[in-house]
């Protein structure tokens, strides 16, 4: 299945979910700048939200939403090693994370510091508001090694993704100690670093080329 | 059960869906700018985001997150009516727009216009993301009566009452006629009259207490 990817977007969740079922992705990278792709076919033509992630499945259908293809990816792997199976109260606990990580902390919070036109004021209106969010993030990682208890699950390779752009808009997470030890912990994984160092080295073949990164 | 509620806020949705499926839910109205409950009891007792909608299940446990409680109710219901069975991709393809009314239209585009704060240049970056997401909504809606098709879906519920702020922050919606089309029909159920008529109840007895209304 083809993996629509961005070198600093969300996207790594998405790859990351893969290489932990071991489910073999074939990664395409959109340049978000011109929204194409390498071949210079039109983004739009996958997404007509020109959003990334965007996986698509074995028939041809584009899916969309990372915690819909993370879930997704996860059920056809079907082991619930990291999503438990539906109707379980289980399952909900991780996409109750899930839904908070995509709407209040990458949206509400992240987004406007991504926009290059996001005045000074708001800037820090918005960064205030990842502060509260990740704060809170923080006393919640108290107790368990993951966000619900021993297992890593699809809303650890999301959450990872997504608190870790706290250093790119240099927010200091000294203040948060379970969040640090938590990235650290997560950020050791070996599918973790594989999606990672992908990234990196489209980043690099990006450079030469000059495509910009929109998160 | 108790829905934890707000007389403006998206757990309007929440409370659609409760009437669409026939779950009677005893409502609890959050003043959420003092975040206590009426009878004066911390909301962060409940929730300790701080946010609304939470639910309280059977077992007193809280759930939240709109997308989550929704797809909670819908399979307790257990008709697959408002949310096709586990394992479908017509269930995806309902919880690939819940995903993006939370996060994009609501967090990323409609949060930023509820706070006072917003400086008015921030308020125009946000302002162009919603119509340009509420265009993209539009141009969706060429094909069927509802989001994903023929029936409504937990995803109407959710996308009607976000996308209904676009009055709130007089945002014309004449440019999208299949939108303001949809809009109606889905306002035109009973289901979704009667969670109207509940809030604005509610929010006649706040204005006789002076509650405020957070987005
Ligand atoms: N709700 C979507 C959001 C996707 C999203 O915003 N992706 C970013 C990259 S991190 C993007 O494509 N931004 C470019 C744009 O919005 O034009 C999801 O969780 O998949
Ligand atoms: N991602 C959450 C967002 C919930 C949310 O932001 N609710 C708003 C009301 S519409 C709220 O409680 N705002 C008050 C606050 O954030 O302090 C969901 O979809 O349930």
């Amino acid at each position: 299945m083809k993996l629509y990817h961005e070198v600093r977007g969300c996207s790594l969740a998405v790859d990351i979910v893969a290489r932990e079922l071991g489910i073999p992705l074939d990664l395409q990278w959109v340049n978000m700048r011109t929204k194409t792709l390498a071949d210079g076919t039109d983004y739009f033509s996958v997404s007509s939200k020109g959003t990334v992630p965007t996986l698509e499945l074995p028939d041809g259908q584009y899916l969309s939403e990372g915690t819909v293809i993370m879930q997704y990816l996860a059920d056809e792997e079907g082991s619930g090693r990291l999503l438990p199976r539906p109707g379980s109260l289980a399952r909900l606990r991780v996409l109750e994370w899930m839904s908070f990580i995509a709407a209040d902390l990458h949206k509400g919070g992240f987004m406007p510091l991504f926009k290059p036109a996001t005045p000074p004021e708001y800037r820090r209106i918005a960064t205030d508001y990842v502060k509260a969010k990740l704060a809170w993030l923080d006393s919640r990682l108290r107790d368990g090694p993951y966000l619900t208890g021993d297992d890593f699950t699809i809303a650890d390779a999301h959450c990872y993704t997504i608190a870790m752009w706290a250093g790119v808009h240099h927010i200091d997470t000294d203040a948060w100690p379970h969040l640090e030890a938590y990235l650290e912990r997560v950020g050791s994984r070996p599918s973790v670093k594989a999606a990672e160092q992908a990234a990196r080295e489209q980043g690099e073949r990006d450079r030469l080329t000059s495509n910009a990164l929109v998160g």
